[in-house]
């Protein structure tokens, strides 16, 4: 087994796609192997400048991203991108989508696009996202996109695991700027106002700029709105050119560092939590005590706690 | 110790609105005591009806609440009120209007209304409110209203707690229905459409029922449309009606005890995440080991996993 892994790694590194494409259907089905080949790449990583884009459906962030890989791509750096599909009944097409885009970029060895489900991650699409993009980052990608509708927790996750956050809005949506979600503004470093020929963007632009004016700016950045029509690829080099200056502002102003360490906090406190729910709720019968113990509970025949310290002492970590 | 709270618990039974207040500081303080007098009170729990209020800023839940909550008063049901405020640098005042209601109510002894925020209770926010109403919930409240704004999976978690839930929406704020979090759609029992004289009212009825034409009944439900004009008190009658539709609804069609069940394998899978993590990370040093782990981490000097794997070795767990 490790001989095979310590090959992999090396193929992922050089940009090998298929041990890239490999890989990532490992961390997606949480197989073992997966962890051995991400410990053995986590010394090449550190080097991609991750780009996360969110926004209400509809506000043209496929687009979006499609128009910044290219830009990134003329500059002949490696891009990477990871679209994460909230899978519900009410949206949908998103994964058609991605495929269009894959064929246009199929014969370009220096693009690697993958589209993320939610399905099957219960709770873990953020850790796999993460994963997903230490991996393209040990491939020697420089820049990293990842996209994802700005619903919940969730995907609010996921797009603080970058270094710069992208917040999509456009006109007529929703008129009102109360209507975002509070949580998303406090994540932007840059507004991007797509469809930006429209009406009622100027409207947006100003409720916006008032918004952001009654707020701190965080380390000295204030962010900025940049106007974008990305389906006609307008405004995407002005967008670069913004997130650039936020790289520079972030990286001179000594914030990096901290930042990545607050990063780090957050996901090895995700992963220990992980690993130690796998202890107690591994197995194959973890889901049925599960069950078993949530029905005495909801049948009022033993309280919550005592149920779980229970549990925890059957597994031998005791309370 | 063990007799105060006994004491204690006995007098939150009878209904004490001092020892109820106390015991939700005790809550929100995670003090060890809260433990315990919850433990006595679980026999004496799954009475009382949830029903959680959920929708974007402006759309009245409050108003809206506290006229469900007077409606229920009027038909001499003991009502509680659990006002969760997510505080964020755009909100506020939610927690002045609160203040405005408990005065009102202020001599109602059925009556008891708490706001809760989310400071301090960084991911537990859920689990306070829960334990909230089940201390509500044994202190005889037959109605216990949750009302939350609908913006993260905090948020849906804590409306997740619900027997029936309710989606407030008004017309003009966002004009289209796509920009309901999808979230929130899939988790309406009910939708109320609120401030129904507004012009636009028709309209987003309209859209509503078309799409949720499209959306397979749960259980047999097809969530119907509200309408009300909460400031008026108008509608009232007829929503507090159809919640007892719901009710009867499911309760009939067995699926009361099956989502119950759901809800408590959530609750504990909750616990002893947080059980496992105090173990872990507890102490006064727990945090600073964490952030001395990340740093490595960022640093490159030591990969996630092994950093994770070691700190549950300290902790005396293994891997």
């Amino acid at each position: 087994m490790s001989l095979p892994v310590e090959k992999w790694a090396e193929q992922v590194r050089t940009g090998d796609v298929r041990a890239i494409a490999r890989a990532i259907t490992a961390i997606e089905n949480h197989q073992a192997e997966a962890e051995e080949l991400l410990r053995r790449l986590f010394a090449a990583t550190g080097r991609a400048y991750l780009t996360g884009v969110t926004g209400a459906p509809g506000t043209g962030k496929s687009t979006l991203v499609d128009r910044l890989a290219a830009y990134y791509r003329k500059r002949e750096e490696a891009v990477g991108v990871i679209a994460v599909d909230p899978t519900s009944p009410y949206t949908g097409g998103a994964i058609l989508g991605d495929r269009i885009r894959m064929q246009s970029h199929a014969s370009d060895q220096g693009m690697f696009i993958r589209s993320m489900a939610t399905r099957g991650f219960m709770g873990g699409l953020a850790r796999a996202t993460a994963e997903v993009a230490w991996l393209l980052d040990a491939a020697g990608k420089q820049e990293v996109l990842i996209e994802t509708v700005g619903v919940g927790q969730d995907e609010i996750d996921i797009v603080r695991l970058a270094d710069c956050v992208l917040v999509v809005l456009v006109p007529g949506m929703g008129d009102d700027i109360q209507n975002l979600k509070a949580g998303l503004m406090e994540i932007a470093d840059i507004f991007v106002l797509n469809k930006a020929d429209r009406e009622g963007a100027s409207r947006l632009e100003q409720q916006l700029m008032a918004m952001l004016s009654l707020v701190m700016p965080r380390d000295g950045w204030h962010p900025p709105v940049v106007r974008t029509v990305a389906s006609e690829s307008k405004g995407i080099e002005s967008l670069a050119e913004t997130i650039g200056r936020f790289r520079k502002h972030f990286e001179a102003s000594g914030q990096r560092e901290r930042k990545h360490a607050e990063h780090w906090k957050r996901r090895l406190l995700g992963l220990i939590e992980s690993r130690l729910v796998e202890r107690v709720l591994g197995g194959a019968d973890g889901e049925a005590r599960l069950a078993e113990m949530a029905k005495e509970v909801a049948e009022r025949r033993k309280d919550p706690f005592t149920a779980v310290n229970e549990m925890l002492k059957k597994s031998g970590i005791g309370v």
